[in-house]
């Protein structure tokens, strides 16, 4: 189908509340910036961003606003006296903002535009913005965590500096904590990562009460990396959570972190109030040494029944150093008939490939000596991670053959409790927190 | 290490308390039958096992005991006027009994087994026993799940029997479930599948209220195939989840299967009080005509951040069918940089390779149209599984892929609501339950 309405058309609108016709369907909304030169990119009443094929469209129009004062962003100056807290911005909703009068999305860049956000930081803290790259969480791989661990090290280091909040997209942030969590070692002050589920537009946006409570856990003397945000679905508080405990549970809720196997290091108000629920690290005057390496010959493999062990073949063929696999139950995978994988393993362990095995369920503990399969392939090599999160294990997995070479160092670095990533305790309640 | 103790003097010890002595500690427990000649395996106090090398063995003896009346077995007649319920005993740990002379763990084959576990089943069903075969569940695959459905239609077309229990182990008894409600199709009896995370000689053994449950389940009205073991941690009442909406949560606890995007169908009491929470097929008299099929060329492939598109390489090579692809957030894998996935996806599809997303998360939906990058891959004709589980995606995809070549068809049908794989409603409180 050919396009019927004009390029030119199409950019006058864009900022304004428009209505366009489809064949079957009509839509209204803010016109967006987009990105992409074949989609009308509209805001949605509900807040959702949707693309509209421009050739799919028979008819655009704006629709007369009734006179309504503008958007208000009141000019709140920062505050000099305040103490300093590094603010990372690497992307995601959270460092975006809407400039309203072209309708596009942008990030967030200076000092300013972080209280334009949230004006109640200003009462706070000082922020001290840095954006050493702006990518959407799905495209953060280990480069950037190593990046990222480098710039988080040397603000931790400064005597201003109270604390680090970084500000990234939802969908991976649980791996970059992780990786964070391993990278830094040792921590002398908090180092906070947010995020927000929905835009700052939106009246339902998670933005504001997760800077609020991460401004509150970077002045705390919690020094660890966690994730802060929404612990429920009301703007109450928020939760903290080890960066090695915490998995992005729900695809769009605003309480989407949870923590597993674990309870929350803490609940943080909005007035600054916090409850610590775990043990932690305390702020201290030591410096900070970062250790960004990461092998990236190591993978995530979640077994399942019917999967030919075959796909083995692609690690040892690419020269894998490391493999965690999500087994099911308390650490089981086929070991007999047609897709058995006791075979293949033991060859992938021959070839110099550290296996392990994390727990498919998330919830609970690997145990290889309750049932005769667990002991089977225990005995061939694998080693067996408890309850660390497949996500954590990845990483650490990852970060650990960056470190050593050695595969009798890494089998005892992978059981060795370096950043929490073990649970000194499970609780009855921590299941489905 | 040699052994310093007699096989003679092992064997005359099974079945009997011993306390066995090595270097560093000491076990007391009861001696059971063991099918590693190198090892003796000991049923602990506190009811698990353990496999304790041979070679290793400073001293073992008997405990004496003191004069008790052995664990009486009471003798418990298959009442004959009973509504008769087909079980299906495929392995588990719910289809073994401890043989108390030998301490032998053996599986139950007779309907008279079933009653000595859970008496109370002779008050409400006639028992009639199946064994098509038996594996612990981490070895049964989809050669396994076709026998099943075949078992289980022929039982179901039977006059006299009112319902099915299929007794299985917990590891991938929702992969099962998932199989069987796609195989089985619409149904005219309930199908029940139920387990068990402890043995039946352990105090906490959840095989009794899982069984009764269950039996009630089997002669209700609810002709869904679904799961039903424990709702809490109590010995209360059970869930009946439907068998696309469940998924095993804890590698041990006994409320371990959970409802996911999904309340579950019902809440059974042991008294066979049932409260239903959701729209149910209802028993009829139909007939069920299973449809037994599965392409073995289809993989559940978890995607991560950092993990090489190449990996790709193996399914194109390999010449799989389909893939389901557990995506990140809303549905979004990296589109940029060095591991972008979208080269090598536009590949994989060119090939005739069906590519599915389902939810990483486990809760929420996907939605390819809020930001660029899911609209990106909704473009290469990637399909977004909605609330689809990633395992419940797998099985569908195989299933579908085994009734028809037609890549039209099967991307229609995967996005048909077949058996209660897309929920009709999410509510608010579905999340963690």
């Amino acid at each position: 189908m050919e396009q019927q309405i004009s390029e030119e058309k199409f950019n006058k609108l864009i900022g304004k509340k428009v209505k366009i016709v489809l064949e079957k369907q009509e839509f209204c909304g803010l016109m967006l910036e987009s990105y992409d030169p074949t989609l009308v990119l509209l805001k949605l009443e509900n807040g959702y961003n949707i693309g509209i094929e421009k050739n799919k469209i028979k008819e655009i129009k704006e629709i007369p606003q009734e006179k309504t004062e503008p958007v208000k962003i009141t000019e709140i100056k920062v505050k000099e006296d305040l103490p300093e807290v590094a603010i990372i911005v690497t992307g995601g909703t959270i460092s975006c903002k809407i400039d309203y009068k072209t309708g596009a999305v942008k990030p967030v860049s200076k000092p300013e535009d972080i209280i334009a956000i949230t004006p109640k930081l200003a009462e706070i803290i000082k922020p001290v913005v840095v954006a050493p790259f702006l990518l959407l969480s799905e495209n953060i791989a280990a480069q950037e965590w190593k990046k990222l661990a480098l710039v988080i090290e040397k603000n931790l280091n400064k005597k201003n500096i109270k604390g680090v909040i970084v500000l990234a997209g939802t969908d991976t942030l649980h791996y970059i904590a992780a990786a964070l969590s391993f990278m830094l070692g040792k921590l002398n002050k908090p180092v906070v990562l947010t995020c927000s589920q929905r835009s700052i537009d939106r009246g339902s946006s998670d933005a504001v009460l997760n800077l609020t409570c991460s401004a509150h856990a970077a002045l705390s003397d919690i020094a660890e990396v966690m994730i802060v945000s929404h612990a429920t679905t009301s703007d109450n508080f928020c939760f903290a959570l080890r960066g090695t405990k915490a998995r992005k549970m729900h695809t769009s809720r605003r309480d989407t972190f949870r923590p597993i196997n674990a309870r929350p290091l803490a609940v943080i108000h909005e007035n600054g109030k916090i409850e610590t629920y775990d043990s932690y690290n305390k702020r201290n005057e030591g410096k900070v040494k970062a250790v960004p390496v990461f092998e990236d010959r190591v993978a995530l493999l979640k077994w399942h029944p019917n999967l030919s062990p075959k796909i083995l073949d692609f690690f040892i063929k690419n020269k894998y150093k490391g493999l965690v696999i999500e087994a099911v139950g308390l650490g089981h995978i086929a070991v007999s008939g047609k897709f058995s994988w006791l075979k293949k393993l033991r060859e992938t362990i021959n070839k110099g490939i550290v296996v392990c095995f994390a727990p498919q369920t998330l919830y609970g503990r690997l145990d290889p000596f309750v049932y005769a399969t667990g002991r089977e392939l225990e005995k061939i090599g694998i080693l067996f991670l408890k309850d660390m999160l497949p996500e954590t294990a990845f990483v650490k997995l990852g970060w650990v053959l960056g470190k050593t070479k050695s595969i009798e160092k890494v089998k005892k670095l992978m059981l060795e409790n370096l950043a929490g990533e073990f649970a000194r305790h499970i609780s009855e309640k921590d299941f489905l927190v």
